[in-house]
């Protein structure tokens, strides 16, 4: 087997290494490198500081990186350096592209014209001229001698680098998810980056999902088939909690395929009753395709979760034909008024009760005309607790013609946790009902 | 001026690097680094493997960080190995304690018990046996030598590991969130862990907001304030866009006060129309601070949001003092059942469209009987786009007795995004009508 090829991410801007914005360019470079069976080693976060960003380039050509990955740093501010510490890291100069410059304003006058009708919600580019524009912007049409330029999809540039002397080529991606991943794409056609990929070999990767299973259970599960004589060792498994379910990724070289099959059986014989998803579908598909399956409509009445249930159910396209409507009633009053809650009722269990989750699914049901009815009321925190009910206590009910289904938990994790993981209790609630 | 205290911060885990699951340790501890005045250099994102997580700790050091924490890797699979490999890089050797083996021992097994009703949303501890727990949890209690230990809020110690060498001291934490961040504060009153931080001077952090102004023109403006005299050295500014808003950071030592001040000043005079919080408090709180004060109530119709802008009002603790309720009203009828909109109006402007918007927010008003309706409607994709309203179209109308506000835009992005920024110019909408 010839060695992997190796690769190494770095995410520049202190608004990401200082935590005030999320990185999610370092996940999604991992999943393109790992289809093109790239070997990602390591991703690195450096703040906008030239010293810092060269470090992380020479520790990653320091550990056999063939492609280094860079995303940001290529805006119109004086702290995106990134086209230049690259220049020098790879034994480049850094020279005025002059017709690069002016595609670069060509976009730019393209999107103030565009987005003029757009404000205040838009960029506003509107009100403002062009000077800002053409200073702001000289800098981004600077480039490494010898490097092939990638069109911007937003205003800046991307860069393949290759090395003068030896060391990995750097692919240079600006930050915004929006231009990065389109240039990828754009990336992957150029010579200069196949030329870096050469000895890549695509791997597989398969996912089991279970629910209502502790993560340490199948710790023990993967010690006592490999300890039974089941073969691993070509298997690369994690497995990890997520939003209150065990994932297992698996990933592995093709010539390995029947060892994965015979893995993932025997999780499916120990566990047939916690694995919900054998293909790596999330809860959320597999709710999706069960409705469109059965040609069902679904409607939630929710209390603690504010909307959010309703939320999740329409984040997929589609989502229209499947779901009748949503009410949030986070009030006693709005649970009567609005979903038909008795009040007696709540006076008698409390607003928090499985009686009270169930006449909220019944009530969403009768009121949007639904197939199938959710109801969720609990205690989200920080306040509400009680020695009783202590916050995290959910009540979950689905209703339908031909069947209900209850749950009553208790969620660990704080307001926002609890909200979130409560909306896969009901999702999961609903698929048991589907079934 | 003494040196900073620089540090690292080690994120391990196959499942974060593969970008299967998101980190947010890494933008955590940051916060806190920022807080204690230490000076985060880089943050390494690496998988389960030994040899990975070791070049990550050695060019840490090598980098001359005084402290190095790391998250994740001390789980009970065989896949988590970060003690061994800390105690290997600090030049310790790693012994099991029993007394702390008894400890992890004494809370799984309470574990155990308490989590019995809850399944199967819990953990579900209830039908798993005693040897699964023993075995997997022995190596949790293996410790280097002279290492401080750090009592389990999980089922996992955390570690002050000093270095036997002069090297960085490790601080090795858990990777689940609600187990590292009790665990940190822990980890601040430990003597080996305030040695380490020895000279680290606290640094303020200031945050200003600005809404409908393109980054550019932040650029522009910090280039000509500079030039005009303003001293900005000894301020760290970092400029980004995020959910549609322009967040402007900066970081100082006490020292530079008044050089914050001057700028700050000056940038509320050239952005006074745009610069919603001179004092870093988020829109979302703006909102309901200023719901509280007028003592109103809220309410929502929404549509391609789908329950989001309801989940958002909702997040914070204490919204039900002013969310009154909201609908979800997908389909056109929904939006004239539920929300009252004339089937004659969609008929005439089509759903998505200002007139939509506003009788949505009177609907949402008039029936939950609250002070402001919120109505929204849009076109969040991937489908549904025509040229006349291409996907990004969003109508957002807010309503109320003295006074009403109405906002049609065209926001860029996927369907997540749109979502997710219609959310915040509902806001801002409703932040103008309470002004």
């Amino acid at each position: 087997m010839t060695p992997p090829v190796r690769a190494g991410v770095v995410v520049t801007g202190t608004e990401v290494l200082s935590g005030i914005i999320a990185d999610t360019n370092g996940p999604w470079l991992a999943g393109r490198l790992r289809e093109l069976g790239v070997d990602l080693a390591h991703t690195m976060v450096v703040g906008d500081r030239p010293g810092d960003v060269r470090a992380a380039l020479d520790f990653l050509a320091a550990q056999g990186m063939a492609l280094v990955i860079t995303s940001g740093g290529l805006g119109p501010t004086a702290d995106d350096l990134t086209a230049e510490v690259v220049a020098g890291f790879s034994g480049r100069l850094l020279e005025l592209d002059p017709a690069l410059e002016e595609r670069i304003l060509a976009i730019l006058r393209r999107n103030r014209a565009r987005t003029q009708p757009a404000s205040p919600a838009g960029t506003g580019w509107a009100q403002y001229g062009e000077e800002a524009m053409r200073a702001g912007n000289r800098k981004q049409a600077l480039v490494p001698d010898g490097a092939t330029i990638l069109e911007p999809v937003g205003t800046a540039p991307g860069l393949v680098v290759p090395s003068a002397d030896g060391g990995p080529t750097v692919l240079v991606l600006p930050g915004p998810p929006s231009e990065l991943q389109p240039m990828w794409t754009a990336a992957l056609a150029t010579p200069a980056l196949r030329g870096a990929l050469v000895g890549a070999a695509p791997l597989e990767q398969r996912m089991l999902r279970l629910y209502g299973i502790p993560e340490a259970e199948i710790a023990r599960s993967l010690r006592e088939l490999e300890a039974g004589g089941l073969e691993l060792d070509r298997l690369e498994i994690t497995t990890c909690l997520r939003r209150g379910e065990i994932e297992i990724a698996t990933v592995f070289s093709p010539a390995a395929a029947e060892d994965y099959d015979a893995f993932a059986a025997a999780i499916a014989a120990r566990h047939a009753d916690t694995l919900f998803s054998p293909d790596g579908r999330t809860i959320d598909a597999l709710v999706a395709e069960g409705l469109v399956r059965a040609g069902r409509t679904v409607a939630v009445a929710e209390s603690c979760t504010g909307g959010l249930m309703a939320g999740r159910l329409t984040a997929l396209a589609g989502s229209s034909a499947y779901v009748a409507g949503g009410v949030v009633v986070y009030s006693d009053a709005a649970k009567t008024a609005f979903a038909d809650v008795p009040a007696a009722l709540i006076a008698r269990t409390g607003a928090v009760s499985p009686e009270v989750a169930a006449a909220l699914a019944d009530g969403a049901r009768a009121r949007f005309g639904a197939d199938v009815g959710i109801g969720i009321t609990g205690i989200a925190g920080p306040g509400g607790g009680t020695e009783a009910k202590p916050v995290g206590t959910v009540c979950v009910s689905v209703a339908a013609g031909d069947g209900r289904g209850d749950r009553a938990v208790q969620l660990p994790g704080d307001r926002a946790q609890v909200r979130d993981r409560t909306t896969t209790v009901a999702l999961h609630a609903l698929h048991a009902l589907l079934a």
